[in-house]
Protein backbone atom coordinates (compact mmCIF):
# COMPACT_ATOMS: atom_id res chain seq x y z
CA UNK A 1 0.00 0.00 0.00
CA UNK A 2 1.27 3.31 -1.25
CA UNK A 3 -1.34 5.35 0.47
CA UNK A 4 -3.83 4.63 3.08
CA UNK A 5 -7.42 5.68 1.77
CA UNK A 6 -9.43 7.75 4.91
CA UNK A 7 -13.31 7.64 4.91
CA UNK A 8 -15.34 10.92 6.06
CA UNK A 9 -16.60 8.51 9.41
CA UNK A 10 -12.90 8.05 10.05
CA UNK A 11 -12.31 11.26 11.15
CA UNK A 12 -13.31 12.34 14.78
CA UNK A 13 -14.87 15.82 15.57
CA UNK A 14 -11.27 17.53 16.19
CA UNK A 15 -10.01 16.23 12.92
CA UNK A 16 -8.29 13.42 14.32
CA UNK A 17 -8.37 10.10 11.97
CA UNK A 18 -9.33 6.96 14.17
CA UNK A 19 -9.25 3.71 12.24
CA UNK A 20 -10.57 0.15 13.66
CA UNK A 21 -11.21 -3.27 12.91
CA UNK A 22 -9.51 -4.81 9.63
CA UNK A 23 -7.98 -1.28 8.18
CA UNK A 24 -6.06 -0.66 12.34
CA UNK A 25 -4.98 -4.38 11.70
CA UNK A 26 -3.37 -4.53 8.84
CA UNK A 27 -1.68 -0.83 9.36
CA UNK A 28 -0.34 -2.11 12.71
CA UNK A 29 0.24 -5.91 11.49
CA UNK A 30 0.86 -5.43 7.78
CA UNK A 31 2.44 -2.16 7.74
CA UNK A 32 4.06 -2.75 10.59
CA UNK A 33 3.09 1.42 11.88
CA UNK A 34 4.56 2.19 15.29
CA UNK A 35 3.83 5.85 16.93
CA UNK A 36 5.58 8.72 15.97
CA UNK A 37 5.75 7.38 12.50
CA UNK A 38 4.42 9.58 9.27
CA UNK A 39 2.61 7.65 5.98
CA UNK A 40 1.32 8.76 3.01
CA UNK A 41 -2.38 9.49 3.14
CA UNK A 42 -5.35 10.61 1.58
CA UNK A 43 -9.08 11.08 1.99
CA UNK A 44 -11.64 9.10 -0.84
CA UNK A 45 -12.57 11.51 -3.19
CA UNK A 46 -9.96 13.90 -1.34
CA UNK A 47 -6.90 15.58 -0.81
CA UNK A 48 -3.85 13.57 -0.11
CA UNK A 49 -1.24 14.49 2.73
CA UNK A 50 0.61 12.66 5.50
CA UNK A 51 -0.82 11.13 8.54
CA UNK A 52 1.44 10.81 12.09
CA UNK A 53 0.91 7.90 14.16
CA UNK A 54 -0.42 9.65 17.38
CA UNK A 55 -1.31 6.05 18.89
CA UNK A 56 -1.35 2.31 17.76
CA UNK A 57 -3.10 -0.36 19.91
CA UNK A 58 -4.35 -3.68 19.16
CA UNK A 59 -7.59 -2.32 18.35
CA UNK A 60 -7.51 1.33 16.73
CA UNK A 61 -5.24 3.78 15.32
CA UNK A 62 -4.87 7.17 15.44
CA UNK A 63 -3.54 9.81 13.18
CA UNK A 64 -2.85 13.44 13.05
CA UNK A 65 -2.97 13.77 9.16
CA UNK A 66 -2.56 16.93 6.88
CA UNK A 67 -4.41 16.72 3.38
CA UNK A 68 -2.32 19.85 1.93
CA UNK A 69 -1.64 18.35 -2.03
CA UNK A 70 -4.36 17.44 -4.71
CA UNK A 71 -4.77 13.64 -5.77
CA UNK A 72 -2.53 12.69 -9.29
CA UNK A 73 -4.59 14.14 -12.36
CA UNK A 74 -6.68 11.87 -14.10
CA UNK A 75 -6.62 11.58 -17.88
CA UNK A 76 -10.12 11.48 -18.28
CA UNK A 77 -11.40 8.44 -19.76
CA UNK A 78 -14.33 6.46 -19.17
CA UNK A 79 -14.57 2.70 -20.11
CA UNK A 80 -17.51 0.82 -21.53
CA UNK A 81 -16.41 -2.46 -21.16
CA UNK A 82 -18.58 -5.82 -22.22
CA UNK A 83 -18.53 -8.10 -18.97
CA UNK A 84 -14.83 -9.93 -18.63
CA UNK A 85 -15.09 -12.85 -16.91
CA UNK A 86 -15.30 -12.80 -13.08
CA UNK A 87 -11.75 -13.48 -12.77
CA UNK A 88 -10.58 -10.66 -15.49
CA UNK A 89 -12.67 -8.45 -14.28
CA UNK A 90 -11.37 -7.88 -10.51
CA UNK A 91 -7.86 -7.62 -12.38
CA UNK A 92 -9.46 -4.87 -14.57
CA UNK A 93 -11.14 -3.14 -11.83
CA UNK A 94 -8.05 -2.48 -9.68
CA UNK A 95 -5.96 -1.61 -12.74
CA UNK A 96 -8.28 0.79 -14.10
CA UNK A 97 -8.40 2.55 -10.72
CA UNK A 98 -4.99 2.89 -10.47
CA UNK A 99 -5.18 4.37 -13.95
CA UNK A 100 -7.61 6.62 -12.43
CA UNK A 101 -10.28 5.85 -14.94
CA UNK A 102 -13.73 7.40 -13.85
CA UNK A 103 -16.13 5.65 -14.84
CA UNK A 104 -16.59 1.97 -15.80
CA UNK A 105 -19.49 0.36 -17.82
CA UNK A 106 -19.97 -3.23 -17.92
CA UNK A 107 -22.43 -4.28 -20.36
CA UNK A 108 -23.85 -7.33 -21.53
CA UNK A 109 -22.82 -7.95 -25.26
CA UNK A 110 -23.90 -10.96 -27.67
CA UNK A 111 -20.43 -12.63 -26.70
CA UNK A 112 -20.91 -12.48 -22.63
CA UNK A 113 -21.53 -15.76 -20.88
CA UNK A 114 -24.89 -14.79 -18.78
CA UNK A 115 -23.13 -16.46 -15.56
CA UNK A 116 -21.20 -13.48 -15.71
CA UNK A 117 -23.34 -11.19 -13.88
CA UNK A 118 -24.32 -13.55 -11.05
CA UNK A 119 -20.73 -13.55 -9.98
CA UNK A 120 -20.11 -12.42 -6.87
CA UNK A 121 -17.25 -10.14 -8.18
CA UNK A 122 -20.35 -7.69 -9.25
CA UNK A 123 -21.06 -7.44 -5.67
CA UNK A 124 -21.14 -3.74 -4.51
CA UNK A 125 -18.85 -3.95 -1.60
CA UNK A 126 -16.43 -6.34 -3.58
CA UNK A 127 -15.79 -4.51 -6.64
CA UNK A 128 -15.23 -1.29 -4.08
CA UNK A 129 -12.37 -3.24 -2.32
CA UNK A 130 -10.77 -3.71 -5.14
CA UNK A 131 -11.37 -0.38 -6.42
CA UNK A 132 -9.76 0.96 -3.28
CA UNK A 133 -6.71 -1.29 -3.57
CA UNK A 134 -5.88 0.35 -6.92
CA UNK A 135 -5.98 3.58 -5.63
CA UNK A 136 -4.52 3.04 -2.67
CA UNK A 137 -1.23 1.61 -5.16
CA UNK A 138 -1.23 4.49 -7.24
CA UNK A 139 -2.25 7.07 -4.24
CA UNK A 140 -5.46 8.44 -5.88
CA UNK A 141 -8.34 8.89 -4.25
CA UNK A 142 -11.11 9.31 -6.77
CA UNK A 143 -13.25 6.22 -6.42
CA UNK A 144 -14.06 4.91 -10.08
CA UNK A 145 -17.96 4.92 -10.49
CA UNK A 146 -19.24 1.67 -11.70
CA UNK A 147 -22.08 0.85 -13.64
CA UNK A 148 -23.58 -2.80 -14.59
CA UNK A 149 -25.86 -2.56 -17.66
CA UNK A 150 -27.15 -6.14 -18.91
CA UNK A 151 -29.21 -4.97 -21.45
CA UNK A 152 -26.73 -3.25 -24.14
CA UNK A 153 -29.80 -1.99 -26.82
CA UNK A 154 -31.56 0.32 -24.40
CA UNK A 155 -28.36 1.62 -22.84
CA UNK A 156 -26.77 2.62 -25.70
CA UNK A 157 -29.90 3.94 -27.43
CA UNK A 158 -31.77 5.44 -24.41
CA UNK A 159 -28.57 5.97 -22.41
CA UNK A 160 -25.95 6.85 -23.56
CA UNK A 161 -25.56 10.38 -25.06
CA UNK A 162 -27.14 11.54 -21.42
CA UNK A 163 -24.71 9.66 -19.42
CA UNK A 164 -21.56 10.41 -21.58
CA UNK A 165 -22.61 13.73 -22.68
CA UNK A 166 -21.18 15.67 -25.26
CA UNK A 167 -17.90 16.12 -24.85
CA UNK A 168 -15.66 13.21 -25.28
CA UNK A 169 -14.46 11.41 -28.15
CA UNK A 170 -15.94 8.09 -28.53
CA UNK A 171 -13.51 5.24 -29.63
CA UNK A 172 -14.68 1.69 -30.34
CA UNK A 173 -11.18 -0.79 -29.62
CA UNK A 174 -11.39 -3.00 -32.38
CA UNK A 175 -8.21 -5.01 -33.75
CA UNK A 176 -8.70 -5.12 -37.19
CA UNK A 177 -5.74 -6.69 -40.10
CA UNK A 178 -5.22 -3.13 -42.01
CA UNK A 179 -3.50 -1.28 -39.40
CA UNK A 180 -5.20 1.81 -39.22
CA UNK A 181 -4.48 4.64 -36.71
CA UNK A 182 -6.69 5.66 -33.45
CA UNK A 183 -8.93 8.91 -34.75
CA UNK A 184 -6.54 11.51 -32.86
CA UNK A 185 -7.72 12.72 -29.87
CA UNK A 186 -8.00 16.43 -29.14
CA UNK A 187 -6.30 17.65 -25.67
CA UNK A 188 -7.68 17.74 -22.97
CA UNK A 189 -10.88 16.40 -24.03
CA UNK A 190 -12.76 13.34 -22.43
CA UNK A 191 -12.70 9.82 -24.12
CA UNK A 192 -14.88 7.20 -23.69
CA UNK A 193 -13.48 3.66 -24.87
CA UNK A 194 -16.04 1.07 -25.98
CA UNK A 195 -13.91 -2.41 -25.15
CA UNK A 196 -15.26 -5.83 -26.54
CA UNK A 197 -15.95 -9.28 -24.97
CA UNK A 198 -12.82 -12.12 -25.42
CA UNK A 199 -14.80 -13.07 -29.17
CA UNK A 200 -15.10 -9.32 -30.01
CA UNK A 201 -18.10 -7.29 -30.58
CA UNK A 202 -20.91 -8.90 -33.03
CA UNK A 203 -21.67 -6.55 -36.68
CA UNK A 204 -24.79 -5.39 -34.92
CA UNK A 205 -22.97 -4.23 -31.57
CA UNK A 206 -20.80 -2.29 -33.62
CA UNK A 207 -23.90 -0.84 -35.50
CA UNK A 208 -25.32 -0.06 -32.44
CA UNK A 209 -21.99 1.88 -31.02
CA UNK A 210 -21.29 3.28 -34.44
CA UNK A 211 -24.69 5.31 -34.79
CA UNK A 212 -23.83 6.77 -31.30
CA UNK A 213 -20.89 8.33 -32.44
CA UNK A 214 -18.29 5.68 -31.62
CA UNK A 215 -15.25 5.11 -34.27
CA UNK A 216 -13.73 2.02 -34.91
CA UNK A 217 -10.24 2.45 -34.26
CA UNK A 218 -7.48 -0.01 -33.97
CA UNK A 219 -4.90 -0.01 -31.61
CA UNK A 220 -2.89 -3.07 -33.43
CA UNK A 221 -3.79 -6.07 -34.70
CA UNK A 222 -3.00 -7.99 -31.47
CA UNK A 223 -5.87 -9.64 -29.45
CA UNK A 224 -5.26 -9.07 -26.03
CA UNK A 225 -6.95 -9.56 -22.43
CA UNK A 226 -8.92 -7.03 -21.45
CA UNK A 227 -6.74 -7.04 -18.36
CA UNK A 228 -3.49 -6.55 -20.26
CA UNK A 229 -5.68 -4.26 -23.04
CA UNK A 230 -7.26 -1.69 -20.61
CA UNK A 231 -3.76 -0.26 -19.09
CA UNK A 232 -2.26 -0.79 -23.07
CA UNK A 233 -4.87 1.76 -23.91
CA UNK A 234 -4.61 3.94 -21.51
CA UNK A 235 -0.96 4.00 -22.31
CA UNK A 236 -1.71 4.58 -25.50
CA UNK A 237 -4.36 7.53 -24.56
CA UNK A 238 -1.58 9.21 -22.12
CA UNK A 239 1.31 9.34 -25.03
CA UNK A 240 -1.22 11.17 -27.46
CA UNK A 241 -2.19 13.57 -24.80
CA UNK A 242 1.74 14.16 -23.81
CA UNK A 243 2.50 14.38 -27.23
CA UNK A 244 -0.40 17.11 -28.34
CA UNK A 245 -0.34 19.21 -25.09
CA UNK A 246 3.56 19.14 -24.94
CA UNK A 247 4.74 19.22 -28.35
CA UNK A 248 8.11 18.35 -29.55
CA UNK A 249 10.69 21.87 -29.33
CA UNK B 1 -7.03 -19.89 -27.70
CA UNK B 2 -7.04 -17.48 -31.07
CA UNK B 3 -4.04 -19.28 -32.83
CA UNK B 4 -2.95 -23.28 -32.16
CA UNK B 5 0.60 -22.79 -32.08
CA UNK B 6 2.68 -25.82 -33.34
CA UNK B 7 6.20 -26.72 -32.41
CA UNK B 8 8.84 -28.26 -35.22
CA UNK B 9 8.15 -32.24 -33.27
CA UNK B 10 4.27 -31.65 -34.20
CA UNK B 11 5.18 -31.93 -38.23
CA UNK B 12 5.30 -35.53 -39.48
CA UNK B 13 7.74 -36.07 -42.71
CA UNK B 14 4.65 -35.61 -45.05
CA UNK B 15 3.81 -32.02 -43.54
CA UNK B 16 0.72 -33.25 -41.78
CA UNK B 17 0.91 -31.87 -38.17
CA UNK B 18 -0.10 -34.48 -35.57
CA UNK B 19 -0.92 -33.64 -31.85
CA UNK B 20 -0.84 -36.17 -28.89
CA UNK B 21 -1.20 -35.83 -25.55
CA UNK B 22 -2.55 -32.33 -23.71
CA UNK B 23 -3.26 -30.59 -26.47
CA UNK B 24 -5.03 -32.84 -28.38
CA UNK B 25 -7.14 -33.30 -25.39
CA UNK B 26 -7.73 -29.69 -25.16
CA UNK B 27 -8.27 -28.97 -28.56
CA UNK B 28 -11.10 -31.84 -28.80
CA UNK B 29 -12.59 -31.39 -25.22
CA UNK B 30 -12.24 -27.51 -24.93
CA UNK B 31 -12.00 -25.78 -28.42
CA UNK B 32 -14.50 -29.24 -29.59
CA UNK B 33 -12.78 -29.26 -32.82
CA UNK B 34 -14.31 -31.64 -35.23
CA UNK B 35 -13.16 -33.36 -38.67
CA UNK B 36 -13.37 -30.95 -41.52
CA UNK B 37 -12.99 -27.77 -39.09
CA UNK B 38 -10.74 -24.69 -39.61
CA UNK B 39 -8.55 -23.16 -37.37
CA UNK B 40 -6.23 -20.64 -37.04
CA UNK B 41 -2.86 -22.22 -36.61
CA UNK B 42 0.91 -20.84 -36.40
CA UNK B 43 4.66 -22.61 -36.35
CA UNK B 44 6.59 -21.30 -33.10
CA UNK B 45 8.84 -18.73 -34.27
CA UNK B 46 7.29 -18.77 -37.64
CA UNK B 47 4.70 -18.25 -40.25
CA UNK B 48 1.03 -18.27 -39.65
CA UNK B 49 -1.98 -19.32 -41.43
CA UNK B 50 -5.04 -21.98 -41.10
CA UNK B 51 -5.35 -25.92 -40.32
CA UNK B 52 -7.86 -27.82 -41.61
CA UNK B 53 -8.86 -30.88 -39.31
CA UNK B 54 -8.22 -34.28 -41.17
CA UNK B 55 -9.04 -36.66 -37.76
CA UNK B 56 -10.20 -36.21 -33.97
CA UNK B 57 -9.78 -38.96 -32.17
CA UNK B 58 -9.23 -39.89 -28.68
CA UNK B 59 -4.94 -39.50 -28.45
CA UNK B 60 -4.06 -37.50 -31.27
CA UNK B 61 -5.63 -34.28 -33.45
CA UNK B 62 -4.43 -34.75 -37.40
CA UNK B 63 -4.02 -31.50 -39.44
CA UNK B 64 -3.51 -30.68 -42.83
CA UNK B 65 -1.74 -26.89 -42.62
CA UNK B 66 -1.14 -23.95 -44.75
CA UNK B 67 1.23 -21.38 -43.17
CA UNK B 68 0.99 -18.67 -45.90
CA UNK B 69 1.23 -15.41 -43.00
CA UNK B 70 3.16 -13.44 -41.48
CA UNK B 71 3.47 -13.23 -37.48
CA UNK B 72 2.22 -9.84 -35.85
CA UNK B 73 4.79 -7.26 -36.28
CA UNK B 74 6.45 -6.76 -33.14
CA UNK B 75 7.04 -3.39 -31.38
CA UNK B 76 11.05 -3.95 -30.62
CA UNK B 77 11.01 -4.09 -27.07
CA UNK B 78 13.39 -5.55 -24.63
CA UNK B 79 11.97 -4.89 -20.79
CA UNK B 80 14.68 -5.44 -18.12
CA UNK B 81 12.17 -6.48 -14.78
CA UNK B 82 13.50 -6.38 -11.10
CA UNK B 83 12.29 -9.61 -10.02
CA UNK B 84 8.25 -9.34 -9.51
CA UNK B 85 6.58 -11.12 -7.08
CA UNK B 86 5.31 -15.02 -8.96
CA UNK B 87 1.92 -14.05 -8.75
CA UNK B 88 2.63 -10.59 -10.96
CA UNK B 89 5.23 -12.44 -12.81
CA UNK B 90 2.93 -14.90 -14.17
CA UNK B 91 0.78 -12.14 -15.57
CA UNK B 92 3.94 -10.09 -16.85
CA UNK B 93 5.16 -13.06 -18.53
CA UNK B 94 1.75 -14.19 -20.44
CA UNK B 95 0.95 -10.15 -20.78
CA UNK B 96 4.40 -9.89 -22.84
CA UNK B 97 4.36 -12.13 -24.59
CA UNK B 98 0.99 -11.13 -26.15
CA UNK B 99 2.00 -7.52 -26.49
CA UNK B 100 5.01 -9.09 -29.24
CA UNK B 101 7.89 -7.98 -26.33
CA UNK B 102 11.28 -9.44 -27.22
CA UNK B 103 13.10 -10.22 -24.83
CA UNK B 104 12.61 -10.25 -20.98
CA UNK B 105 15.55 -10.09 -18.16
CA UNK B 106 14.07 -10.73 -14.45
CA UNK B 107 16.99 -8.82 -12.28
CA UNK B 108 17.92 -8.98 -8.96
CA UNK B 109 17.57 -5.84 -6.90
CA UNK B 110 18.06 -4.61 -3.17
CA UNK B 111 14.43 -3.76 -3.22
CA UNK B 112 13.88 -7.70 -4.27
CA UNK B 113 12.82 -9.92 -2.13
CA UNK B 114 15.64 -12.62 -2.39
CA UNK B 115 12.96 -15.49 -1.83
CA UNK B 116 11.35 -14.67 -5.32
CA UNK B 117 14.25 -16.37 -6.66
CA UNK B 118 13.34 -19.44 -5.50
CA UNK B 119 9.74 -19.53 -6.95
CA UNK B 120 8.37 -22.37 -8.98
CA UNK B 121 7.55 -19.62 -11.59
CA UNK B 122 11.21 -19.17 -13.02
CA UNK B 123 11.21 -22.77 -13.52
CA UNK B 124 11.83 -23.18 -17.73
CA UNK B 125 9.12 -25.03 -18.55
CA UNK B 126 6.47 -23.18 -16.39
CA UNK B 127 7.36 -20.01 -17.79
CA UNK B 128 7.18 -21.13 -21.20
CA UNK B 129 4.15 -22.36 -20.77
CA UNK B 130 2.77 -18.76 -19.53
CA UNK B 131 4.84 -17.32 -22.95
CA UNK B 132 2.92 -19.40 -25.06
CA UNK B 133 -0.52 -18.87 -23.82
CA UNK B 134 0.58 -15.14 -24.30
CA UNK B 135 1.46 -15.75 -28.10
CA UNK B 136 -2.19 -17.69 -28.66
CA UNK B 137 -3.83 -15.14 -27.24
CA UNK B 138 -2.34 -12.70 -29.39
CA UNK B 139 -1.59 -14.82 -32.58
CA UNK B 140 1.71 -14.29 -32.69
CA UNK B 141 4.76 -17.02 -32.85
CA UNK B 142 7.69 -15.99 -31.35
CA UNK B 143 8.45 -16.84 -28.16
CA UNK B 144 10.53 -13.79 -26.12
CA UNK B 145 13.46 -15.00 -24.62
CA UNK B 146 13.92 -14.99 -20.61
CA UNK B 147 17.18 -14.55 -18.94
CA UNK B 148 17.25 -14.56 -15.00
CA UNK B 149 19.87 -12.31 -13.24
CA UNK B 150 20.23 -12.32 -9.67
CA UNK B 151 23.47 -10.19 -9.35
CA UNK B 152 22.43 -6.62 -11.38
CA UNK B 153 26.19 -5.18 -10.73
CA UNK B 154 27.93 -7.65 -12.82
CA UNK B 155 25.05 -7.98 -15.37
CA UNK B 156 24.75 -4.31 -15.95
CA UNK B 157 28.49 -3.79 -16.28
CA UNK B 158 29.71 -6.87 -18.00
CA UNK B 159 26.48 -7.90 -20.17
CA UNK B 160 24.51 -5.41 -20.93
CA UNK B 161 25.90 -3.34 -23.64
CA UNK B 162 26.58 -6.60 -25.10
CA UNK B 163 23.08 -7.95 -24.81
CA UNK B 164 21.54 -5.06 -26.02
CA UNK B 165 24.03 -3.54 -28.82
CA UNK B 166 24.14 0.04 -29.96
CA UNK B 167 21.03 0.33 -31.31
CA UNK B 168 18.15 0.58 -28.86
CA UNK B 169 16.77 3.49 -26.73
CA UNK B 170 17.30 3.26 -23.43
CA UNK B 171 14.52 4.01 -20.75
CA UNK B 172 14.47 4.05 -17.08
CA UNK B 173 10.96 4.16 -15.62
CA UNK B 174 10.49 6.48 -12.81
CA UNK B 175 7.50 7.49 -11.35
CA UNK B 176 8.43 11.10 -10.49
CA UNK B 177 6.35 14.30 -9.25
CA UNK B 178 7.52 16.67 -11.50
CA UNK B 179 5.85 15.30 -14.41
CA UNK B 180 8.64 14.90 -16.97
CA UNK B 181 7.90 13.26 -20.41
CA UNK B 182 9.43 10.10 -21.52
CA UNK B 183 12.57 11.28 -23.92
CA UNK B 184 11.55 10.65 -27.35
CA UNK B 185 11.97 7.63 -29.30
CA UNK B 186 12.93 7.65 -32.66
CA UNK B 187 10.73 5.50 -35.60
CA UNK B 188 12.16 1.95 -35.96
CA UNK B 189 14.85 1.84 -33.27
CA UNK B 190 14.39 -0.52 -30.71
CA UNK B 191 13.81 0.31 -26.93
CA UNK B 192 14.79 -1.15 -23.73
CA UNK B 193 13.06 -0.28 -20.50
CA UNK B 194 13.98 -1.06 -17.24
CA UNK B 195 11.42 -1.40 -14.52
CA UNK B 196 11.97 -1.08 -11.08
CA UNK B 197 10.85 -3.46 -8.19
CA UNK B 198 7.38 -2.47 -5.99
CA UNK B 199 9.81 -0.05 -4.17
CA UNK B 200 11.26 1.51 -6.97
CA UNK B 201 15.29 1.25 -7.99
CA UNK B 202 17.54 2.89 -5.36
CA UNK B 203 19.57 5.50 -6.03
CA UNK B 204 23.14 3.50 -6.75
CA UNK B 205 20.66 1.18 -9.35
CA UNK B 206 19.64 4.05 -11.01
CA UNK B 207 23.38 5.63 -11.06
CA UNK B 208 24.66 2.18 -12.71
CA UNK B 209 21.91 2.06 -15.13
CA UNK B 210 22.15 5.53 -16.28
CA UNK B 211 25.95 5.03 -16.79
CA UNK B 212 25.02 2.67 -19.49
CA UNK B 213 22.99 4.94 -21.35
CA UNK B 214 19.71 4.71 -19.46
CA UNK B 215 17.60 8.02 -19.66
CA UNK B 216 15.01 8.58 -16.48
CA UNK B 217 11.80 8.84 -17.75
CA UNK B 218 8.34 9.48 -16.12
CA UNK B 219 5.58 7.40 -17.47
CA UNK B 220 3.32 9.61 -14.99
CA UNK B 221 2.92 10.24 -11.40
CA UNK B 222 1.01 6.98 -10.21
CA UNK B 223 2.88 3.84 -9.65
CA UNK B 224 1.50 1.11 -10.95
CA UNK B 225 1.80 -2.50 -10.64
CA UNK B 226 4.18 -4.33 -12.53
CA UNK B 227 1.94 -6.35 -14.76
CA UNK B 228 -0.42 -3.11 -15.04
CA UNK B 229 2.62 -1.11 -15.83
CA UNK B 230 4.14 -3.35 -18.33
CA UNK B 231 1.03 -2.98 -20.99
CA UNK B 232 0.61 0.39 -20.12
CA UNK B 233 4.26 1.37 -21.36
CA UNK B 234 3.84 -0.56 -24.67
CA UNK B 235 1.13 1.07 -25.04
CA UNK B 236 2.90 4.51 -24.66
CA UNK B 237 5.13 3.58 -26.86
CA UNK B 238 3.28 1.82 -30.01
CA UNK B 239 1.26 5.49 -29.64
CA UNK B 240 4.79 7.52 -30.08
CA UNK B 241 6.10 5.08 -32.61
CA UNK B 242 2.56 5.20 -34.78
CA UNK B 243 2.44 9.42 -34.77
CA UNK B 244 6.10 9.08 -35.68
CA UNK B 245 6.14 6.69 -38.64
CA UNK B 246 2.57 8.01 -39.31
CA UNK B 247 2.49 11.61 -38.69
CA UNK B 248 -1.23 13.77 -38.86
CA UNK B 249 -2.08 15.03 -42.28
Amino acid sequence: VNLLLLLEEDFLPDGIVRLTGRRAAHARIVLRIKEGERLRVGKLNGPVGEGRVLRVSSDELRLQVSLTDQAPKRPGVDLLLAMPRPKALKRVLSGAASLGVDRIVLLNAARVEKSYFDSKVIDEGFMRNLLIEGLEQARDTQLPTVFIRNRLKPFVEDELDGFLGPEPSRVLAHPITAARAVPSIAPRRRTAVAIGPEGGWTPFEIDLLTARGFEVASFGVRSLRVEVFVPFVLGWLQAEHQAQTDPPA
